[in-house]
């Protein structure tokens, strides 16, 4: 089975629960659209290679880890998408949440959101409560205060702050835990991925903030020019574009060197590669110089 | 050591964690600012005097379950009363988080509290693997979709409601989850407990209506009026007032006669009884007919 099937199953089992005919539908009706159709499914499909690269061992308890990461990326883009935060009209080439069905139901959508991923832990890792108590931290601490997503997206409403806490906050933290996760699923020792992960996440960061200035809002399905309309800190800004690429390079160059020896080493590289290309923005000639 | 004492310590203790030196600082003083100082408690105190009532078998799971549904509860208080449900400007006698932080803050606020709950628990019942999986499920379904407290909330915006479905989601939920944590942490049977929670957080939500229509904004620390304000379903609205008093008699009644023997069933009648007679409003004369 592919891992986008794996994914999309899990997710589905999730959400389908939401649906349940004694729920008030406006809201099972936001869950379901803010989680489907997904994006890229980055984080869910870097945790089951992972899990696949250390052998995999226990494969549904991966796909619950897989879903709950993916489930706090969505929480977050529909808080993140309101109109007190970035007011984004569009997410994933369709409407926002909000811009769907309205502010109360979009804040309700990402409270719920966030808690289905705790439920989706909870289904598929129950039957292995050592690794549960694991799955619960790694995921708590991506998501909470201080280091987690939360965290990193309140740094912004501060008077000073340093880009690479905000930066490891807001976006590596979920990436540290979608391959801790993996790890840990699969049996294995997450200390050695640390610092995989930690590049891995850095290197995202960098190439979002890349895209947000050289994409198009049609390549994204979202609005761009963000970072700088609400003059939020980004590699790009600090860096400029040039100096960001190289960066973004160097990064990837260090998340590969970074994976440690496993059965699935040479796969996960190979992925890694083609999920960075894409992800690196072909630069249009106004910035070539 | 008082109840009092138990829920404020294991509170304090894993908001501390949110003061991290590393945590950005308007958030760690926002959580900190929702939580304490507290409202009454109740949630808590109903989760340690049944664990009490039960024997209290595992005295610091009952305490990480207590605190674990007072974080829900702040939570969700922080989000209701933000400027698109209730634009509530004061809560708990002070203003309100987003009043005195800025919408944004109180967002991120109610996001990082929730996460909080999961995490006081997974503090307080990590060596209790199984009881840890059971509690998680308990709280999950008193906050999640379909039937806990954010799915109540979401029920406003639907165009037609059951007043009791409504009822039992954004309240009773709640101190079901109360009752049942309690239980469970003391290692005793659930189930039987049902009619107990169910009527009494039924009995809180009729209380609770009356309030908000009987009482005044310094007697409650909160608007009053809201109810009827927002054209939101309440006891009284559907009711009446004096209807609405008889009927929080008959719950209380039906509360207290379904206390499962137990250790400590007198002390626990004995504590509801207070608890109902001090969030019972008095009736003022022009009602009084």
């Amino acid at each position: 089975m592919t891992f986008e099937t794996r994914i999309e199953r899990t997710l589905m089992a999730v959400v389908d629960r939401c649906k349940d005919p004694s729920a008030p539908k406006k809201l099972s009706a936001a869950i379901e659209y803010a989680v489907f159709p997904g994006g890229s499914r980055m984080r869910p499909r870097l945790c089951l290679s992972v899990a696949q690269a250390c052998g995999d061992r226990n494969p549904s308890v991966a796909e619950a880890a897989a879903a709950a990461v993916e489930l706090m990326h969505c929480a977050s883009l529909v808080h993140d998408d309101l109109p007190c935060f970035d007011n984004a009209a569009t997410r994933r080439g369709k409407p926002s949440v909000h811009s769907a069905f309205g502010q109360q139901i979009a804040v309700l959508a990402g409270d719920a959101i966030l808690v289905l991923a705790y439920e989706a832990l909870l289904d598929g890792a129950a039957e292995c409560p050592e690794l549960l108590v694991k799955l619960f931290r790694i995921l708590s601490r991506s998501v909470g205060v201080p280091g987690g997503i939360i965290a990193g997206q309140a740094w912004e409403y501060e008077a000073t702050l340093n880009l690479a806490v905000y930066h490891r906050a807001k976006t590596a933290a979920l990436f540290n835990a979608a391959v801790q996760s993996g790890v840990v699923a699969a049996g294995s020792d997450p200390t050695q991925w640390r610092n995989f992960a930690t590049r891995l996440g850095e290197a995202y960061q960098v190439a979002d903030d890349l895209r947000d200035c050289l994409s198009t809002p049609e390549e994204l399905g979202k609005p761009t020019g963000q970072d700088s309309l609400h003059e939020r800190p980004s590699a790009v800004s600090a860096l400029g574009v040039n100096a960001s690429v190289k960066r973004l390079g160097c990064l990837i160059e260090d998340a590969l060197a970074s994976i440690p020896s496993c059965p699935g080493q040479d796969e996960l590289k190979a992925l890694i590669k083609t999920e960075m290309d894409r992800l690196t923005p072909r630069r249009r000639s106004t910035y070539a110089a």
